[in-house]
């Protein structure tokens, strides 16, 4: 782990992104020792800097951090990269000169688990919240509880509605339907992580013509809609098998958009 | 500072308050070297960590470190209490044997400002999201973008409303209002936190025959009502003057709530 560049594994108890989750994290599949999809991570996060006005501690530092930590590393594994304010005093209003804080740690693969997962539906909802929607932050106190809620029911994966009633994504992965040949996925724009494998996965299946477009989904549809997937930059791509009592079969999308994305570099999919 | 008992600034980056802001927190007026209202901030503190299966360390150890902390401590200043839930690896799900960790600081009491506050609007939203309504936890992006609104305008504070429009708090006060001559506060199932003064005004106006009753107030409303107070445990309560070019007169109503906190043991707003 580097914190600022430094191999020390503590930050301050002044830390914004303890006191207030006043940060931003990316988590960065290392498939043969090498970080994958890395630009778009990088980019994901400066917007992210931009939105919530963060220092960025710029992509030369980030790569130097992720270069030195990787170094010896030939396996899969996980980079975790966090950018908080920096420190602060008590109190939410952040300084104008605030010095932001990277952190840069690897963290070993975890296991995968199955291609097809069983899913529950968590009762941990999402706020509904504009100025944080789609963003990577810190605050993430609703997937905590709902992550909770998968391991005490013993699913895979749990699917999580926002305070509207509409599907958003999974604890840790974004959603995928497929409904009359076409591949679909929720917007962001109220709740939600916008994933990095989202974006490849929406372009690749916009690549091949069966869609890639946002279309709301509410959780009374799931009974109408053929397959759902799921997939985060660290798992790439895996279908849904159950939610409860309704059964999807994942046809030859699956195999489809994965070989399409392989065709865009993801190739540790193959 | 006090971290779980020692005398240390610093915590373990893979603190879980840090990674997701998987904690609560409590900010204690400290008034001529005594805790105020330790007893409800202790109350409240329990119950937060019940809602979040947070194990909480107990009144003894956090009472000790206040002790520690206060003890040359003559004059006012602010105490921070924060409970996360320890260290824990990658992954949002919380280990079901996650030691807690505790956080005790004590921080200069800040400036109160004025007595009457001029207020503005803030563009943020706070989301709403029953699970994590009302408490004080450490998931805080909408204060600090708010409170960057509020530094920025040069406002003394800042009002939110939720997703749905209605008037919440301010980013770090909750409100009153009067209304035919009744005092009543925004209900907290949907977003905002549950002060400990809230609680005091609400039993105080109560005690009063003045009202302390829940009810929704929207932002059009806002012009309808006769008085709009703030409160926090740091500085107590306060009346607004000016919400944009709308102003508002504190009548005696202000007085007489600070006389029936006074008898409820509020001394130090004497």
């Amino acid at each position: 782990m580097l914190v600022d560049g430094k191999p020390v594994d503590s930050v301050p108890a002044t830390d914004r992104g303890l006191n207030y989750g006043d940060g931003l994290f990316e988590t960065i599949r290392l498939h043969q020792g090498r970080p994958c999809l890395l630009e778009r991570h990088l980019h994901r996060l400066r917007a992210g800097c931009v939105r919530l006005a963060l220092p960025y501690p710029g992509d030369r530092a980030l790569r130097q951090d992720i270069e030195r930590l990787v170094d010896a590393q030939e396996g899969d594994a996980v980079l975790r990269l966090v950018l908080t304010r920096g420190d602060g005093g008590r109190g939410y209003a952040p300084s104008p000169n605030a010095q932001g804080r990277r952190i840069v740690a690897l963290h070993p693969m975890p296991p995968v688990g199955p291609d097809a997962l069983r899913v529950g539906l968590c009762t941990t909802r999402l706020g509904r919240n504009t100025t944080l929607a789609g963003l990577k932050h810190l605050n993430r106190l609703e997937q905590v509880l709902a992550a909770a809620e998968v391991a005490a029911a013993g699913w895979d994966e749990g699917l999580m509605l926002d305070e509207a009633g509409l599907v958003i994504e999974a604890t840790r992965h974004n959603v995928f339907f497929l409904r009359a040949d076409r591949i679909s996925t929720p917007p962001l724009t109220h709740a939600g992580v916008a994933g990095v494998m989202r974006q490849l996965v929406i372009e690749a299946a916009d690549a091949m013509s069966m869609g890639g477009d946002e279309q709301p989904l509410r959780y009374d549809e799931l009974h109408e809609i053929d397959s759902l997937f799921l997939c985060n930059a660290v798992a790439g791509v895996r279908c849904v098998k159950r939610i409860g009592s309704r059964a999807y079969e994942p046809g030859d999308a699956l195999e489809r958009l994965r070989s399409a994305l392989v065709e865009r570099g993801v190739t540790w999919l193959a």
